[in-house]
This record gives structure tokens, sequence and C-alpha cells, in this order.
């Protein structure tokens, strides 16, 4: 099992500090899924959703919570993040909308959360915009796909 | 295919008029899951994450997204939630934390956002209090379990 | 000129007291226009600015800053509002762009700076992203054009 | 007509990278007005509005909606402005209050969004504080006077 | 000792149901003071400290801060104040400013936390404002001086 | 009496210009304390609180608030900061729980504003969490123990 450093303070929530973590440029990049109905699916292609263009929307919702997301996750750094995209890809085959967000930064710590959480939000839109017909719905396989810049170096991951 | 009320609004976001629907009781319940390394879910158990109290703070961390749902979401409305519970289950046969979300008002719409959006929120501060250790964890079988009140009756998932 | 009722509190800002004002539908129309380059309207009209889909992304942000309007301007009521709708019509002969919300809420208190910010805040985002080819845009006649509901009745702008 | 460098993302909104632009002072000006009834001015001027001090609120209102600027427009980078800087004109000859905001920063990008923000901002709480006498005022004219420092070097508009 | 009714929950943070609380009128007054030095209270006073208006922005800021409450405190209702008040009076005996907030609402639960909040910031504004000049002020005596409506009926407390 | 260098401004709020003040780490210290009922108290240590764990769930209020301390207070600059501490220590003997918080920054002003409003949102936390047993709770003694880094030095409170 991998050592944690600084366990003395295990059980108090706590912000860490960054301060003396090197300046970089770091880029993360996150994925996942939402599952629904084949006519759900249908009515986002077609875009006539009765609450209006659910791509777009998410594109901007994502986008907006990536920059919330120190207001969001309680031990977040605030983070002057330099961009972020979102794209979706419709995979007919598993009647699902595949999320995918990248996020820039030169700066002190990774930009992980944001990528992460641009995904969820941009799922949860989706979801609210698409309900009305299809209660059933799964956001999942959220997930880490790349890291990059910083101490820890590049991360891949292996499957996705 | 369900036929949609308002086509003719179609491509245009909007925020549907609620002001006709019935103030009842409306309860959400919404469910999820973040599967982790065994090792990780370990600290987590013990309480020894560097960060801190991972469950604690992802409740609170929950609670707190849930009353900002209406500001993530881009069409949901402002509501004044009458209760937020957020409960923890370890599954350590799949090595993974469920999260369920309930959520209620008296209002005229359902807050089946609010739940979803606990749950998200709360999966991502776990995944934030752990990422130092576990770079691969997976949120997902984010979804809503039951929806009680309002027009549209009792919804209960079939399997979750 | 009007006398005011509550003179001896000026000079000290304050959220007035509703609570005695009674539950009513409430609706507020407000309008207002961003003049550009021909250059830059073409743009928008066919979709390639650089950042995107102008429009689209306007209606999301106007949407959600008549949410905000309660935390942007200090003396505004926090409200629930039940719907709100934002529609844009290119005008070409004066090269502009106008912008027309409609917010409605059962409440007490009139919707009217909800329906002012989803303009302004609509503006601004059609500004920002057209701004790198154009930074001589103007935002003008930012205006009430309708007002129902409420103790003191409907109120028409004579002229818009 | 200016061409566009990426139009491949055409249609699709974004939040721009920044990471390679240098960090330089950036000052930028933006201007706008508020046009009301020659006794609402009156009141405003005499600091007799029901709701208070009028002039010193939308200054706060201003202010900290430059600081929101990125919350409310989609596409705007998270920023750590150095100064804002808020000021009215009472200009009696058009019974209307011109309202002028400068605001600094040393970093990647202008704050041209930021100034025009704060504008309007504080040109919608003037509204709030005085529309229970008048109705019919109108914000206009909200424009970027003056852009220093950053790649595109320095912007004056020519007349305002 | 007072008994508490669902301490089967105990040591897990939620939100509780008040859903079934009576709609009322509630009222709740707070008070606090900040202590500064004599020198620092006369610029004050004066108006002339550098940052501006010390007590205009301190009670915007409270009002603000008021309407913030349900985003700061993680256990607290969303709530649609319908009223916030806030005064403050110099003593110069004590060499300290009093800060006074009352904040009404009909609604399902009380406004003791949003009246506290709005004390609390409207001192920290004071804070700030002056720090350049005294960084040994002292915020203290937060406290509930009376509450009205509710079925827990009217609290005044005995010396404040 | 000290001197002031930018008096013409005075009753003016503005946001002081930063830029020209060197990036020097900087931290601040801040204390505060809430006091209660010897049997509120106890149940705060015994964590039997119907609101759930008091300590850990404003520890996380705390830390948020530092990050939103620009968002409240109208003339703070908004800030990247490094780091977040806050502790308790429980004083029997005076039937109260001391708060501390230290935050830490990279940057060109300090973080005292971020240290207050850490102290200030946890006793408020604590005080939401007990107020069901306990109204006559009172916050006091905030203050800034601890100043370094930046042109003015270090700065210690003599006594606290």
């Amino acid at each position: 099992m991998k050592k944690l450093s600084h366990i003395d303070t295990a059980g108090k929530a706590r912000m860490v500090d960054v301060s003396r973590k090197a300046v970089t440029k770091r880029t993360a990049v996150a994925r996942g899924a939402i599952t629904m109905k084949r006519t759900t699916l249908k009515l986002v292609r077609d875009n006539t959703v009765e609450k209006g263009d659910v791509l777009g929307s998410a594109r901007i919702a994502g986008i907006l919570a990536a920059k919330n997301t120190p207001r969001l996750i309680p031990l977040c750094h605030p983070l002057n993040i330099s961009s972020v995209y979102i794209d979706f890809k419709v995979d007919p085959t598993k009647n699902r909308i595949i999320i995918e967000s990248r996020v820039t930064i030169t700066g002190q710590t990774g930009v992980e959360m944001e990528a992460l959480t641009a995904v969820s939000v941009a799922a949860l839109t989706i979801y609210d915009m698409c309900k009305s017909v299809d209660k059933e719905m799964v956001i999942s396989d959220i997930m880490l796909v790349e890291k990059k810049g910083g101490r820890s170096g590049t991360f891949k991951r292996s499957r996705s």
C-alpha cells in the first residue's frame, strides 16, 4: 500500500499547501457517458427535445462547471484555468452519449477535478433536458483518461 | 415514440413554465457509486486519507450541491428544498462506495436533479480526496431510484 | 413629483419588506439590442464565430443570469421564478441583434430585474464571443417592455 | 472580412486556450448610461430614493460583478483582477447618469468583459433602486472605450 | 439536558426536513460589534478611509450575505427572505461600531442564520476597509437578540 | 493619526490596485471563539448534536468560505490561495470552542480576510448546528493573530 506522507492530520479535512509545487503547463482529459432509451437518443440527435438544444446547452453548463469546481469540491484549490473543451460522441450501438472534456492550466496544481466536474455537469444537464421523456437514463464511466504535467508526470489510463 | 407537446420551440433552450403545476410534497431518491482500488477503500474506511475525513466531507459537499443545482444546471428552476439526506454504503465485494441521496420539497416541480447533483458532487469529492493514491477510480451508475409526488405520480426504477 | 412613502430611511440601502404583498402571477418582458459591424453580424448568422454558437450560448447565459439576479443586484429579493424565455431577432437593416426576455413568477414581487438582467447578460455574452473580430459593438436600448400582475397593475411601454 | 484562425470547431462553444499569451499589464475602460425622468434623476442626486444610496450601492454591485464575470459569461477565463474603479457622472442636460469602469490585471488575457459587466450591473442596480418611481428608464451606450496591453496593442474608440 | 429527538442519525450531517412546519411570518434580529483604535473610528465617521464609504459598503455586503446564507452554511435551507435591514451605531465610549440586522420571512423556517450572517459579513467588510490602518480590530458579541414566529414562539435575549 | 495616501477618492468605494506589489509567500492566522451552554458543548464533544458532526461540517464550511471571500467582501481581490487549515480547540473552562485558521498564498496581496472569513463562517456553522438546543451562543474575539510576507512585514498580535 502506498504510504501517505502527512498522516498526522488524518481525520481532519484540509486544503493541502501547493505553494512549493512548480508552475508548469498541466492538462487533464476526462470522460463519461449517459445511456438512454433509443427513442430519447433520437430526440437528442434530431434536436427536437422539448427543452431545446441538448448538447449545446450541456457544453455551456460543463464549461461553467469547470470554472465552478473550487466552489463545489471543498478541498480543491481556486485556479485560473487556461482552456476548457467539451466534446460529445453519439454512440448508437450502446444508446449512449460519450462526453469528453479537456482542461489546461499553467499553474501549481492539476486540473483533474475540473475535467471530471465538467463531464459530470454536462451529463446532468443532458439528463435534465431529456428527463420528461426518459427517467431511466444512467450516467456512468466517469473517469480520468489522461493527465500531463506536474511532479507525478504523465498518467494514461490503460483501458477506458 | 412519446410525443412532445411543445415542439414548436425545439432547438431553443428554455426554462419551461411550472406556474400551473400543483404545489405538492415531492421526493426524489438518487444513487451512484465510485469504484476504487481495494487499498484506497481501506484508507477511506480507516479514515486515514491524507486530505481528511472523506465521507463526512463528501456528505457536506453533496448537500451544498443539491442547493446549488439551479446555478449548475441551466434549465432547472430555483427551488426551496425542504430536506437533503445523503448516505454512504461501503461495498467491499466490489471495492466501491454506494452513494444515496433523498431530497424533498413542497413545491411545483420535482427534485430529481437536486438528488442526482448531490450524488454526483459527493462522488467527485470522494475522488478528489483519494486521487493522490488512486487515479483510476470510476464514478458510475448514477440514476434516479424513486420519485414521488406531482402529476406524473410515483416512479420506481425496476432494477438498480 | 411622485411622493416616496418611507423617506425616513433615505440614504441607507435596504431590501424592502414584501411580506404583505399579494401572491399573484407576475410577468415581465424586457428588451435590448447589440449593434455590430455588418461582417460580425454575418459571422453570427452563419454560426462561424471562432468561440462557437453565439446565440445558443447567449440564451443559456441569459437564463442562468435571470436566476442569479438576487446575487447580482443588492436589493433584489431571492425569488423562485417559474419560467424564462429568451429570443433573438437579427435586424440586418441596423446591423444589430435584438434580445427579448420574458420571465414569469407566482409570487409577492415582480420580476422586472430578472428580465432586464437576462437581456444584459445575453448581450454581454454576444459581445464576448464576437470581440476578437469587433471591439466597437454597442449594447443599448435595454428597457422594460411590459409588466403584468401585482398591485401596480399592467405597465406597457408606449414606444420601444 | 477578417479571417478566423480556428474555424474547424465553429458551431461548438469553447473556452479558448490562453496559456501561450504573454503575461502583461492590461487595462480596459468601459462606459454606459442610464436615462431617466428628470424627477428621478433629482431623487438620485438628492439621495432621497426610497431604497437608499443609489450610486454607492451601484458602485459596490458593479465591483462585485466585475469579479463575478467568469461565472456569468460562459467562455470568459477566471482571472485575478488587480483593480476595479467605477465612476458616475450625472448629465442633467440629457437626464442620465454616465457610468464608467476601469479594470486592470497583470495576466494572460484582457479584462474588457469585466469592465463591461461592471458597467452593466451598476446600471441595473440603479434601475432596481429607482424603478418604484420610474419604469421607463433605458440603459444604453454600453461600450468599450479603451483597452491597453496584450498582443493586439492599444485600442481607443474613435467616438463614444 | 434537553433531549434530542432524532439521535439515531447523530454523527452524520443532514439538512433536516421542514416540510411539516407551518408557514408563518418570522423575524430575527442579530447584533455584533467591531472594536477599533480611536483614530480608525474617526476615519470611518469622517468617511475618509482610503477604500471609501465604509458603512455604506458594509451594509450592501451584509444584505447580499443574508441572501447567500444557504450557500455558506451547509445545513441551512434555501429561503426567499422578505426583507433585510442593517443598521450601524457608532459607540465612541468603547471605540466600536455596533451592527444590527433585522431579517423577515413568511416561510417554514426561521431566519436567525440570515441575520447572524449579515452581521458577520458587515463586520468583516468594515475590517477589510480599515485594515490598512488598523490590524488589531476585534469582531465580537455576535448574537441573536430576538426571534419571533414559528413553533418555538418568541425568544428575547435577556441581556445583550 | 496615520496618513492616508490617496485621500482624493475618499467616500467612493474602490478595489485598490495591487499590480505593483511584489509576488511573495504570505500567511495569515486568524482566531475566534463561540461560547455556549455547558450542555451544548457536551453535545458537540460527544458528537450527538441532531444535525450531525458539528466540527467536521464547520471545518468544510470554513474552508469553502475562505475561497468565497472575494464574492462576500466587496473590495477583496480574487486570489488563488495555496492552502487553508482550520482547527478547533474545546475550552471547557469557558464553555467555548476556539477556532483557528491559517491561510497561505504566493501572491501580490495578503490573505487576512480569507483567514477571518474562514473563522467567521466556521463559527456560524457551529451556531447553526447547535441552535435548536441553545439560542444564546455568542461568537466573539474574531481577530488577526499573525500575518507574514509582503511590504508591511510580519505582524504579531501582542495579546489575543
